[in-house]
């Protein structure tokens, strides 16, 4: 797609999205604040629907999941414990002379001539700057304007009469060490933390700081420990959350994608790790292509890994994503988190460009281990049918699992961390004698698998997959340009929308208005009274509402086999039938669910 | 109730809450944070339900409401527009000699003598310090304790051989002015802003403060134009919105009754003036004991606020906390805000006191005009029908009706803005003029009614009010004591256990298994195959879950005319009846919606 095309498709949405109630600017009669957005009244029905899918089929229609609801300001040793408040760093660069501040890998690349200055000297006072500086000039302009702003450069340091020293030029190619907009050098990158820091008690001090979390991820991890105690669950098991994080993007961008307050999806599923299901079940599952199918005992973390992939596709297809708008891509060895052993990502085709939408990631031990480390809180659990499993399992076996347990770590102390192939070896051989002792007591950490979802990414897909324009015959015969949202029922905020053919036609509203409170109760219903049914029609083609149904004389009676019927009308096909009332509530329950 | 029985009924909750995993302590592993506390498993669930009856009676049951979704982050002119920048604050004391922080009014009032001294002097270098200090002895203590702390002060700032200067005693009875714990001196008390504050954007600098918001209520006042213009909603309409709040509370306290993160569920529902209704309906309804039935064109802002309150009340009975349950406090006119016309607080018999539920206001056209002086964006609303109708009115009606205005709002600024009489009236005859030209031309900034509640405490009052200790005999005859959770099936986390008598009687499970996912679609199920019948039957009653279904071999057929039943068992009565599998589903669904 052309970029024109591409962009305006994206304003169409963005000004569908505004003028129905979608999504707002944050803050919007203030001028806004950047990379900040409301739901008003469609958008904020259709993440309740979509937050409510994943509960439903994460949670309540599986035995092995159970919720959690977790806090957005936790205590600050965590973002230690994983990694957030040493790692969690773009790099930026400020303007030497307006401060201006620019994410170091996104600045625009210069070309042209710059302009080196050892210094400058004060010919009034005779004092004398020896900061070096530089100005990029871009072909043609003449020298004068770099020796303009280094002037001021040196000014600003407090020089008066600035005399320049040591001027040298260079040529320069596709350089991200100046300012694109007025060619003066800026400083080395230097990390700059995402993590929106606050204060808690009555006192603002370094005793106190706080984040907001930028994932709701380790929040579980912090009370996997309470939630095994206490609801009778046993590995493997997940915990879901859905919540807010919060991120200091330097450039939010692409409307709702790149937010810097967002709401997430996540479930960590604890699993064994492999030796403890080899012990338990004789051996280890292979994962095949396709879903895998039932949970089973002896799966180890690729078959599960390979499950979740398939199940979260599963979701999204139910909700109106078909799989062939999704794309599959499994990170490179070179490109995954050092405790990482496979992340695939969910790729949507969004007018702006193929992005993740959701990633799945086997991310072994780390994360349970990260926080026994720093909590000195026991993470393991124990299993007693694998304390006995073990006792049973042969030597030579023992040996050989041990084997390859040492050869993988340290493969992955080499290739991730970097250490040299002995150092590599005996870490790994040490970690090996303490994971084996702990597994002939029962006792492990969990591995962990983590589909973790971005819902506002979500809501925009299905708003770039839903949009749809086409040209159609108005009332009168002429063609016009129908906006109609083609959300899957289960999604669309409205589910049907009930119209009386006139509203000023007692019986005729009435009867809409019984018909409205018989579904209200099980769905979101709208009513409309108001203007030509044909123009109701269109507004709730614009609304995404799959159905509607009009109240006419012939519900009333007046063509006697009609009686008792609606007019049906589906909002992809705009084909009408005509439907009794007493059959309309499991009609369309049937296809909301 | 005796302080010793609230605490133990109190701890019995906590307790319970902590073993069930319906809240846990926020970052428990890391020592906790004070003041946050997550939801666990059930606690999720019970919070999810609580969210969804409070949005579903607010909005998809009502033709008049409709939801939005804001940020928690939002431009920081808006908490200058709303007052919450200057006035939002607790009155803080520090201590003078540790820096410890207080909140002034909940300082323990002290007793004893005051040891006063004017300054110090270094005996060594001859260096004076005349900031004057004091010490606060509860009687008996030795004079040379107060000198010892006193030279420590002046020790602080800088004096080596401290000899005290100017002391002097007092006789102090109940004073907040000295720190508890030491008896040193505290500082005048000063403002604490209870917003939890952060920065966004790249730099950190005064120029990008942003505030966590302390209520959701803003950005629904915020949003109003957007969601007006948007959809097809008119005055008298509302905006509903659930979300996070953040108060920087100095001392968090009662569990999750007062906690620094919450959760509020909040609509402001926007009206007419009374001048408009009159004008355009003739005469303004008064309103009348008990609920007003449903909402007409005569009513004004009493009307709509005790339409709201019995709303209100009625949502409470509808999920288990009965009329009885709760106390209605119609706050008295010096305690209102100086813009509220009324305000009820629904109170509950939390076990450590009757503290406030909810808040039902009568807020005026306040907020509205707040945000239209601060962001320079109108917040009025035309009515073409109000332009209409006030052509109509009669000339001496309208001169009524203005003398009427001004005498109530000169009235209301002597009253709580405590103007002179002379200047109320000229400020009220101002206001008078504007709004009457604006009524004229059918334009108005909408008043607003706004029921506030708090999902946490409403939470907790759900918890105490369910939390039952009964003696019944066990299975053997031996009587113990049941712990049980008396929810609402409405509002209880689980809906229903699904219970095979024997679990290693395949018939038995795969008939469980069954009915398990018959009802699984439609309702939180749990499912549960491990240890006796009776003590399965009490960890639900300790979960709140109302009913539990027990497979047999009657199930399977053992008795011919049983076959295709299963047991219900009532956890309140803890009866049990025999019911047919296929009228299972309806016969719950009737008790849950």
């Amino acid at each position: 797609m052309s970029d024109a095309k591409t962009n305006d498709r994206m304003e169409k949405i963005v000004s569908l999205c505004k003028r129905r109630g979608f999504i707002f600017q944050s803050s919007e009669i203030y001028g806004g604040i950047n990379g900040f957005w409301d739901y008003g009244p469609l958008g904020a029905e259709l993440k309740r629907n979509v937050k409510d899918l994943w509960w439903n089929s994460m949670t309540r229609m599986r035995e092995d999941v159970v919720g959690l609801e977790a806090t957005i300001i936790m205590h600050p040793a965590i973002w230690k414990a994983s990694g957030h408040v040493d790692t969690f760093t773009d790099p930026m660069c400020d303007c030497l002379l307006t401060k201006k501040r620019f994410r170091a890998d996104q600045i625009e690349a210069q070309s042209g001539t710059a302009y080196h200055y050892s210094g400058a000297k004060d010919s009034a006072s005779g004092k004398q700057n020896s900061e070096a500086y530089a100005v990029l000039l871009p072909p043609g302009k003449p020298p004068e304007s770099a020796r303009k702003t280094a002037t001021q450069f040196y000014q600003d340091r407090g020089l008066q009469q600035v005399e320049l020293l040591g001027e040298r030029t260079e040529k320069v190619e596709n350089s991200q060490k100046f300012n694109p907009e007025n060619g003066s050098l800026l400083t080395e990158p230097r990390p700059f933390n995402l993590m929106f820091k606050t204060h808690y008690g009555p006192v603002e001090s370094e005793d106190n700081v706080a984040y907001l979390r930028p994932e709701t991820a380790q929040a579980i991890f912090v009370q996997f420990k309470n939630v095994l105690e206490t609801s009778r669950v046993k590995v493997p098991f997940g915990i879901a959350q859905i919540g807010k994080a919060f991120r200091n993007e330097v450039t939010p961008r692409n409307f709702i994608f790149r937010s810097r307050e967002f709401e997430q999806m996540e479930l960590e599923f604890f699993i064994k790790p492999d030796e403890a299901v080899e012990a338990v079940a004789g051996s280890v599952s292979k994962a095949t292509a396709g879903h895998p199918g039932e949970p089973q005992p002896n799966w180890g973390w690729e078959t599960w890994h390979k499950y979740w992939v398939e199940e979260r596709i599963k979701f999204y297809e139910n909700i109106g994503l078909p799989r062939t708008t999704l794309e599959e891509y499994w990170q490179k060895p070179e490109e995954l988190a050092h405790y990482a052993r496979a992340t695939v990502d969910l790729l949507f085709k969004f007018p702006f460009g193929t992005q993740e939408l959701e990633g799945i990631a086997a991310r072994s031990d780390y994360d349970l281990s990260q926080h026994e480390r720093f909590s000195g809180k026991g993470m393991g659990v124990f299993d007693e049918d694998l304390r006995g499993a073990w006792a049973k399992v042969d030597v030579d076996k023992k040996a050989e699992m041990q084997k390859r347990f040492v050869a993988e770590k340290a493969k992955n102390l080499v290739e991730r961390k970097k250490l040299p192939e002995a150092e590599a070896n005996t870490q790994a051989e040490a970690q090996a004698k303490i994971f084996f002792e702990n597994l002939a007591k029962g006792q492990y950490i969990p591995h962990v698998i983590e589909p973790s979802a971005g819902v506002d990414r979500l809501i925009l897909a299905l708003i770039a997959n839903a949009y749809a324009e086409e040209d159609v015959p108005d009332e009168k015969g002429k063609i016009e340009t129908r906006v109609v949202m083609r959300f899957h029922p289960r999604v669309a905020p409205i589910k049907v929308a009930v119209f009386p053919l006139l509203k000023n036609k007692p019986e005729l509203v009435k009867k809409a208005t019984e018909i409205r409170d018989l579904l209200r109760p099980h769905m979101n219903v709208f009513y409309d009274d108001a203007g030509a049914i044909g123009r109701r029609y269109r507004r709730q083609d614009e609304a995404g509402t799959p159905f509607g149904l009009t109240i006419d004389f012939d519900t009333l009676g007046e063509t006697p086999e009609l009686k008792d019927t609606v007019t049906l009308r589906d909002r992809d096909t705009m084909q009408q039938v005509r439907v009794k009332i007493d059959e309309l509530l499991p009609m369309l329950l049937a296809k909301i669910r």
